[in-house]
């Protein structure tokens, strides 16, 4: 029988622990409030921007939204970014990207304050994850694949490891976090030679390709522990992850779906690196 | 027959595209230069400042050592550091670490502009080196196994690597360096489960573990690539990598000796990163 990792009981197993981090933090007189910050109006930011609102609300935790024009130019956005950033009753800053072409994306991301960079968007919070230093804030989605493996009960330490894909967002530092929890960790990528086996051989795979549907049967054995970070629309407008879930889930020990896997996870870790932010700013 | 890949070659192949640099950087009027800052006098540094100041003699590149107290306090030692950051004619700081525990480390990583920090000790050089901005300065013996490899005419893009040691000056940069280059890489270290059969299964193993000969036969295979990073000294006062070398060289295709290998380079790449940011700096 294969476990599917629904992200839902996930979502309402960390409530538990938000519930609690939040009457302490206020107990001290902290109110944790977020700033969702978005250039323009792209359906996935609004899509995400209405989860997130909706999960603060549900943890009671206080979220604003600041909007900007798409065609705003860099020197007025960066001003106005400064300004919330200093604002001292926002804890946490989550920033839509990409930013529209005209933006400066690097020079905004230099700009947030490390501590309330709770999607892990500056190179200080980069540099922390690539070092190990749990100080910093990884990108929420794979601090949901953690909180993921964390919930079901999956062993890290010293089993193998393959994430598939490379990028900022989740490749590279979900090896990072796995290493921190010492597992052996292989960065697979487009130009990797029989990936396929080495996702077979290993004891969880992370699919975060960006590629429908791309893990097939051939990736996996019936140990296989499968998170899918893959949100894609196929050919028929069905939304789809990077593994062929109909024909692997019955091969493999467990699997996330998608939708209701880790999707449903990163807004919970944005509330939780929200509240982190909370204390490390007051503390 | 086993190739063994000797350091010397690398530095003389270096040195021809590093004097054309240099030719270059003159005719625009700019006159590179290191600053070497030392903190005491610990043998292992002084060993390898001769040995630095002897490469940038024998390139004719300048440097200039500067040397402080092994009990000089923090702010002391601060405001020195930031005065040496800003001479305009030094276009590249090497700093021995770590530093004495009074002296607080991290401070002064992030005080050093990152156009000079040349051994890539900065938050914002490890995130370009994360991220894979080449414009980043990694670490220098990261870098020096890349150069070796290149030397020696190892092709790397759809390569199985496997990266022994996770530190922040080796291990975690190298992965990094060999992901930019498209290879596929497995970081391993001490909690890794089956080492031996996951380096033997690797084309390119680089032994960067600080654990005097641990790589054994058992390690790889008739076509694997060994460099080994390792600097120790075994009970016999002996110098020694972390690879068997008598025991494993016969059995490979190539191999890099100790000492002799990889700690050949490293200065020969600290003069390149001098040169590449004198040209940064002036760009």
């Amino acid at each position: 029988m294969t476990t599917i990792m629904k992200g839902a009981p996930v979502a309402a197993w960390m409530k538990e622990t938000l519930e609690e981090e939040l009457a302490a933090l206020r107990r001290k007189g902290i109110e944790p409030r977020l700033a969702v910050v978005r250039v323009g109006a792209r359906p996935d930011d609004l899509a995400y921007e209405r989860g997130a609102l909706k999960r603060f609300e549900g943890l009671d935790i206080g979220a604003q939204v600041f909007e900007f024009p798409e065609n705003i130019d860099h020197e007025t956005f960066a001003a106005a970014f400064a300004k919330i950033d200093a604002l001292p009753d926002v804890h946490g800053i989550l920033l839509f990207r990409p930013l529209p072409g005209r933006l400066d994306e690097d020079a905004i991301k230099k700009m947030i304050d490390p501590l309330k960079d709770v999607d892990g968007m500056s190179p200080f919070s980069a540099a922390k994850v690539f070092s190990g230093d749990e100080s910093g804030f990884a990108p929420c989605t794979p601090s949901a694949v953690m909180e993921m493996l964390d919930h079901y009960g999956v062993e890290l330490a010293g089993r193998n490891v393959a994430v598939v894909g490379r990028s900022m967002v989740v490749g590279r530092p979900l090896a990072m976090l796995m290493l921190r929890r010492n597992a052996t960790v292989t960065i697979c990528h487009t130009k990797t030679k029989n990936m396929d086996a080495i996702c077979k051989n290993a004891d969880i795979v992370v699919a975060a390709a960006g590629k429908a549907r791309m893990l097939s049967p051939a990736f996996v054995s019936g140990r296989s522990v499968v998170v899918d970070v893959g949100i894609n629309v196929d050919e028929n407008g069905q939304l789809c992850g990077d593994v062929d879930y109909d024909a692997v889930s019955p091969l493999v020990s467990m699997i996330s779906p998608v939708p209701g896997g880790v999707g449903a996870v990163t807004t919970s870790v944005l509330a939780k690196h929200v509240l982190k932010a909370a204390a490390l700013l007051n503390g």
